[in-house]
């Protein structure tokens, strides 16, 4: 099996190698991820510049890019066949409900997506690495599922895994995104000038973190597995519209 | 009325002037654009570094950051009461199917859904900023017929308008997303000291443009609408991930 | 007379059209400024991406770079013929000292003297454009006194103008650039998240103002102009340095 | 001895590395370099936003700034002590000649010089790394003959090694900055959209470069020692700007 990884936290990141080692004995794996921290780039391509490829003393190559760049290229200018899946993360830090609009592990493997692929983001629920060689093993474990053969078509599967020990966490499960209420306001600030400057904001608290939800899951304890689509029509609007504009 | 209007071309896009233009007469218009062009920002924020706030001469704000990190600072920094409504744009090329993804206009518009209001994404389907004056029209006959009335729930519009004539321009109709095949392959090149680099490549061919698709509705000189969501569940694979993970 | 103008605050600078305004009765202006504020961007040059031209509707050119990038471009990519002179600025706040050695302003002229050519940067004293239109006019008087026909060589001139009125200013006079003490600390703060971040600290109080420096002259009200040269050989301790290695 | 460490290519380069290794056994060493290659940004200081200083696992400090911002955050917010000592890179590649004023390397050994302490500037003559364990012995034989103990002053010294193996190479000479011929013109090219885009292009060739200066020494296959100052008054010019504005 072959899997591209990539990730939005650069390719230092400690979640970059645990994955990389976790899923190397597996697989022939090939590393291509940012330069540097990308966390909140979303989907961006970069379409004003060209960018570069280096290769670390690991083998890893990174780009001067965003998460999604790193896929681009990886899939069209690296790698001379196509990889059977691609994995994104593991991220420090939940991408849950609305923040997965944001996410630039999410992006990386929506980009792969886009390319036809099955593809998977891994994300820790709490920031700072806690327990990462459980969030690995899990990792691995949902990689050796196969999970591409139960489906009809290609998926992406979002990943959340709470900072547990591996004893300690229960199964997977099947999960929607939760819905947050709106993003608290940007923080005023001066510099050393007395010039404002502005800090966007943290995300909001939970509006939906109902059962099936992936906050929901991960609160009990469980790694929570949400499919993602990325057809953004609404189509129960697109009635309301047809009336509307008639 | 009070309108938000922001885009990701910058604050000086002759787009985001038309659009403004437009409005000014029916609505009290706030402008709050990125200092530069953000296409392909998608719906990055900046979340290392703080944001500084700036006023152009002919009243506009402009920021150092991206097009949601404009709304975002407008909506909780800038403008001491909520809008009625946002609207991103005139952007100049189309965002349709896959696109719009990756889309700084549509995450402008993005973020102002997210704070709970209706918001509308305006763009021309050619580059060029031909028959400007007649998408701007459009954009304020849009705005005009106050569709939020006609929805329970606010909304988020991605529209995009042929380059034509006013007169030639054929009417609204409601359509949902078409779909590209995968985006082309990055393109290799050299730099002057004959070092590899990569350029994005273009996006792929239209895969879905089928009747109903924004892609089929502007090729017959329509205004495409289509209204969008932004839960990213793919809940048809959510049934068969349960009986995988069983 | 042919005039290339370029600056370091971004091609939206009071100052920059304040210079273009005063000059271009008097002589063929082109004007090629950085895309956005670039102070205390030093001589520093865009070497790992290639570089956008743009022309706004006034004909200023403005260029995705620093001010060294603006005008090595202008020299040996838009305009046809060398200029007779270069001219930077009119810079928001002094370039005095060893302050010049970070100055895009300066530098902006000094890759005009790299190219053989006379060049001149011009700086406000003060910040905040008061009395911009004064400092227009001394600029224009110098330029106007063609000094370049007094010195057998090209020269580079570096001209700090106290923001008095025209009537209030005392005469130019050569001077040297004085020195300051240390910069201060930087200043620590902390983002919201928690991060400590880091500023840049103020530069430091004036250690040699004495009579001849341009602190000392511009302090009395006169226009300070110092020629300024850029070979960094430290020929006085080039002896001892022979005596240490023998 | 208690010596700072920066450079401009980047906490990662090898050049960093081999010094730092190479002073470890003889001084109390601080690293604090750039996040990534920083070639040619002179002396810039980052105004316009805080930075971040970050820790490699080796001990390694690096910022997402300039090497100035390195050496002026080492200095003023890492260290509780001044060095005694302040090295610079060693760089991938020469800066000789005119290049020093576009050098980041020689800039952040300035930026330390500039708060009063003794300096110097590393550089291999070539690019690649060839014979880099080879300069690191001459670093380490330079910073051990105390060369501060024989001026009267501080001082900053700009040091150029040939790519030759250690025995190879002749004994350190001091040299003055040689000159070169103004560079050569932009390179032209086009992005994959047709849009024309400029590459910087390479510096000129030798103009003096005659007995006596560093292009000369190296050449030889010496080690070239040049003593530089920042102070930039043209004092032979200002004889005659005396008498042109009498």
């Amino acid at each position: 099996m072959k899997i591209l990884i990539s990730n939005d936290d650069g390719y230092l990141a400690p979640g970059l190698s645990a994955l990389a080692d976790a899923l190397a004995p597996i697989a022939d794996i090939t590393v291509v991820a940012p330069d540097s921290n990308r966390s909140g780039s979303s989907n961006s391509l970069t379409l004003d510049r060209p960018l570069s490829v280096f290769q670390a003393s690991n083998g890893f190559y990174f780009i001067n890019g965003t998460p999604s760049d790193c896929v681009h290229i990886a899939l069209t200018g690296i790698m001379t066949e196509a990889p059977d899946l691609i994995v994104s993360g593991i991220n420090q830090g939940q991408n849950m409900g609305d923040d997965t609009l944001y996410s630039g592990t999410v992006a990386a493997a929506t980009e792969g997506y886009l390319f036809g692929l099955p593809a998977i983001a891994f994300s820790q629920v709490e920031k700072g690495w806690g327990e990462l060689a459980s969030a690995a093993r899990v990792a691995r474990d949902i990689v050796e599922r196969r999970l591409e053969e139960s489906f009809s078509d290609h998926f992406l599967l979002n990943v959340n895994i709470p900072n547990l020990s591996y004893a300690q966490l229960k199964p997977p499960v099947p999960t929607r995104l939760g819905k947050r209420h709106q993003s608290e306001a940007v923080i005023k600030a001066y510099d050393p000038q007395g010039r404002e400057i502005y800090w966007i904001g943290p995300c909001g608290g939970q509006k939906d973190a109902g059962e099936g939800t992936d906050f929901h899951a991960t609160a009990l304890g469980h790694v929570s597995i949400t499919p993602l689509q990325i057809d953004l029509t609404h189509n129960a609007q697109l009635a309301g519209l047809k009336k509307a504009l008639a």
